[in-house]
């Protein structure tokens, strides 16, 4: 009698581990949450129910579907990018806030505040056409390590997160990135990493020019800010590329609010959850004081509406994929 | 011996029927060029095959999915929105190009030129929320008639192109319109109408602001102009849209030809064409000197380059659809 329900119990198991769609969330009340809303969504002639065409769901980028720390990855290709230039701009070994990212002195760079970021960020990623941005991000995303953890950038993405996507396409749901990051940076990797096609991506731009250049078109990426994403920029650059209101959306600080707020004003249910920085062990703990992904009004609303609150400490089993399982830029393959 | 072969074409002209993707082209040197176009880029293991998530195909609206005469649809609708409004406006009876737009006289509302249609515009789109603006353009669209033809604007489609989309989808292809007009006033009909969801419109916008409404979070139409997608517009905003380039585009007008440019600059098999009004009965005719859709250097550029150019009058053996056949916005169903 034991052993039968032994194997029982095995069986059971067995049999939950292979449908768990999200295997590497332990259980409880937030896993529940999602599993939850996604069922109710997408069980037809329900109240709840959501036609598949506007599934859709919305992810920002930097600390909720990868790592943040200990500074915006983006900001990490630009110092990279100021450096490889630096053999031709002699000027910035004399001129700040150039000469401390060459130096890596990244306080005196994270001192220079906006202004001098918006220096760094246009003398790396301006001045040049699309396919050159293009080619000058693949090449760092897939050569380049993390400062700390000496993995490449694409394997700082979260297991869990990865997981979620593939849930929610699996269920028919549209997912889009929604990045205070570079639109024309991320695009180039988010299909080989989180599966999500450059249609899909949005997030802060810079102007660009149609110009001829040796007989071929080309668009000129100008030293210009064309949109920031990030804010109450997210719903309106949701609206600018998608034209709906997503029934869910996820992120982990104070510039996700009001893209959030807009997904949780819609007509039916939606999933608001908010990704809580917990694990100072494998990744970082950080949320009201931080210099970088600060969350503070988010989650004093996100507690005051009953938004989901994923605790990575508390329910992520893996936070990082497995060696080898992430994939890479296709080119890189 | 005869009636075997009477019998055997009548199969024969059956079977080709029932599995032609373009039954309202007719036979000859343009439908060939586009059948000939997908199968060779869906051909896997050829030079020319194009994986299906980089098969991106966009098309113009006005005057290449809809008609466009005697003026652009959009500009219809902005008069009649000024009438409605008018009553409010006592100060329009006395001011240009208001007073021409209330009393319908075209000639002078086009003579405003483009300020005048630009006060035409921010009257009729702008300063109410994205959820009035979407509202107001439905019941538009449900209601209003063609001056001419008395049809809705809706079936003032080209039945060819209609065809010509799915069959695209249905070969996998992911297809955007890509319209000098308004991405908002598109998105609330071109899913009914043409089966393109509002992630897949691209046209052009005013700015919008994020801001509280009785508590509610809102999307406010401002009266400025964000981006304007024609001309050199055309390529930004599909690389600011899709991050891709097209394998296949289609225009009409010379506000079209730096989005052929861009599209034949890429590498492989491209598809680029043109849509000649050149039907004067059952449509209308008109190019190089046309005031709506102007075609003069797309055409010399077409002809130099070798594009295919869709002859109307001679390629299109339907023009319209059927009555009762074409879907509406989903709400008048």
């Amino acid at each position: 009698m034991n052993h039968s329900l032994t194997l029982a119990a095995l069986l059971l198991t067995v049999g939950c581990a292979t449908t768990d769609p999200l295997p590497s969330w332990r259980d409880g009340a937030t896993k529940t949450q999602i599993i939850d809303f996604v069922e109710r969504v997408t069980a037809e002639g329900t109240d709840d129910f959501v036609e598949p065409g506007a599934r859709i769901a919305t992810f920002d980028n930097d600390g909720t579907l990868w790592a943040e720390q200990p500074v915006y990855f983006q900001l990490l290709f630009a110092i990279d990018r100021v450096r490889a230039l630096s053999a031709d701009h002699p000027e910035w070994m004399t001129t700040q806030p150039f000469k401390a990212a060459i130096e890596g002195d990244m306080e005196s760079v994270l001192g220079a505040g906006m202004e001098g970021l918006m220096e760094l960020l246009m003398a790396s990623h301006a001045n040049m056409t699309s396919d050159e941005f293009d080619a000058i991000v693949r090449e760092w995303i897939d050569t380049a390590r993390h400062p700390t953890s000496q993995k490449p950038y694409t394997r700082m993405v979260y297991q869990p997160m990865l997981e979620l996507l593939d849930y929610l396409r699996a269920e028919d749901f549209d997912v889009f990135i929604t990045s205070g990051g570079g639109i024309d940076f991320l695009r180039v990797w988010a299909e080989g990493t989180y599966g999500i096609p450059p249609q899909n991506v949005i997030g802060s731009s810079i102007k660009t020019k149609f110009e001829w250049r040796d007989g071929e078109p080309v668009l000129t990426r100008l030293a210009e800010i064309d949109f920031i994403d990030d804010g109450a920029g997210k719903p309106i650059g949701i609206h600018n590329h998608i034209g709906r209101r997503p029934i869910a959306s996820f992120g982990n600080s104070d510039g996700d609010l009001e893209m959030l707020q807009w997904t949780a004003a819609g007509d039916g249910a939606s999933l608001i959850a908010l990704v809580h920085h917990t694990d100072e062990v494998r990744e970082w703990a950080y949320d009201r004081d931080s210099h970088i992904g600060r969350l503070r009004f988010a989650l004093d609303e996100a507690i005051e509406q009953g938004w989901t609150v994923i605790d990575m400490k508390a329910d992520w089993e893996t936070i990082y994929p497995a060696s080898g399982k992430q994939s890479e830029t296709p080119p890189a393959d």
